[in-house]
């Protein structure tokens, strides 16, 4: 089969996975379907070390790469998207089901890397962690039973990503240029941290307030920023952030 | 949810299935995908019971009919459909791919019952099991890694015959309101001149910089923001600008 270069660009996260067999099969059915870039963050240490020495464990299970936290996962990133069962708590984020995301996330492959994040077994992905998303999505499953298991979920994403392609090589798309394509998510989290010591500074939120942050991270990255845009208003908020402390300090 | 009636015609047929795992990860990707009519063929006896047995094993297991044979199991079914992994031994039948296969699948379920045929794990059907189909359909795997889980191969058919379904679509839909909605120029334009404030209190930029307000105004034009993240981005900076001026006040 020829390369399938643009699937180069997507990466599965599997956070907080508990289960050997289904860190394998999350990386089977990546094998399946021509995915093979695959990022562990922080998971059952046990589980991981056995999942690679697995019978039939394949090479990508012994390529994959450990994280400690998510934000480091996915710092190269210029789409982040998680996935959700149905019928869970309200979400913060925007909600779209597979047939529609996996459209966008098809585009969005030939222009960046992204990140698709299946959360825990038993949990899912926590607010902290699906705040560092763009936005969610989910499979189609039924209200009453929504939640999947990890390596069905992973293969059925996957599946609807390499869906109705031709086997030839996608014609590679011109890259827009570094600069004015979509900030990085290490760009976009320099963005989150400075914008939230200026709000506390400036007394508009409590200094260490959690879900604030949480909040602020949620409103940045619906911003969709370009990575120029992101970096001007970095420089700005710096600007302000200075000025907020020289006047302080001298207040005192 | 509404009945999926279609959806009762489809009958999942696991044919000398030899683990018990897989039994089950099949019959919980049905539940998930509410596809309810499990017939097992000529099962490892032990593995039909202990998937029978297992914590959570769903309803739909308990509820599975067994049989001894294929032409049995397939008795009353008007469309026979086998599943086959990529690349393997020349079929002697007509081979679709799951995308093609899955609509004439679901064109056929509003007139009568479907057998869906999954093989053994490791030989998958023989070619006296898929001489009871009518034609056979791959999930476009790889050639050189094509051979799915049983489980995986189950949870991504059935995903492709409920894909855009209007009726698994979750209660949460996105909601339209006047909130989430685009903003609105005029609330786009508050927040630049707000902005443009606060740059020129901090000495980012210099009072009455033309330029500068244009290029600010197009740069949160580009952040496509919706009404209410406007309104808290406006919120933000009324305050970072009161806290400037405060400390100004006092300084003078």
């Amino acid at each position: 089969m020829k390369l399938l270069t643009d699937l180069d660009n997507l990466r599965v996260l599997l956070v907080a996975a508990r289960n050997p067999l289904n860190i394998g099969a999350a990386a089977r059915a990546m094998s399946n379907f021509g995915v093979h870039r695959l990022r562990v963050v922080n998971p059952y240490e046990v589980a991981f070390q056995e999942a690679r020495s697995a019978v039939g464990a394949t090479a990508l299970l012994a390529k994959a790469e450990q994280f400690q936290n998510l934000a480091e996962a996915v710092a190269d990133c210029t789409l982040v998207v998680g996935t959700s069962a149905a019928g869970r708590r309200e979400l913060q984020h925007r909600l779209l089901r597979l047939e529609e995301g996996g459209k966008k996330i098809k585009r969005h492959l030939n222009t960046g890397p992204v990140a698709l994040l299946f959360g825990s077994e038993r949990f899912g992905l926590s607010n902290e962690e699906m705040s560092h998303c763009h936005w969610m999505m989910r499979i189609p499953t039924r209200e009453e039973h929504g939640s999947m298991n990890l390596g069905q979920a992973v293969a059925v994403c996957l599946y609807e990503l390499v869906r109705g392609r031709k086997l030839a090589a996608p014609a590679q798309k011109e890259k827009a240029s570094a600069k004015s394509g979509e900030a990085k998510s290490e760009e976009i989290e320099r963005l989150t941290k400075i914008l939230f010591e200026v709000l506390s500074t400036s007394e508009f939120i409590q200094p260490r307030a959690v879900s604030a942050e949480e909040k602020l991270r949620r409103l940045v990255r619906r911003m969709k920023l370009n990575s120029n845009d992101a970096e001007v208003l970095v420089g700005m908020l710096r600007q302000i952030d200075w000025k907020l402390r020289a006047n302080q300090n001298r207040d005192e």
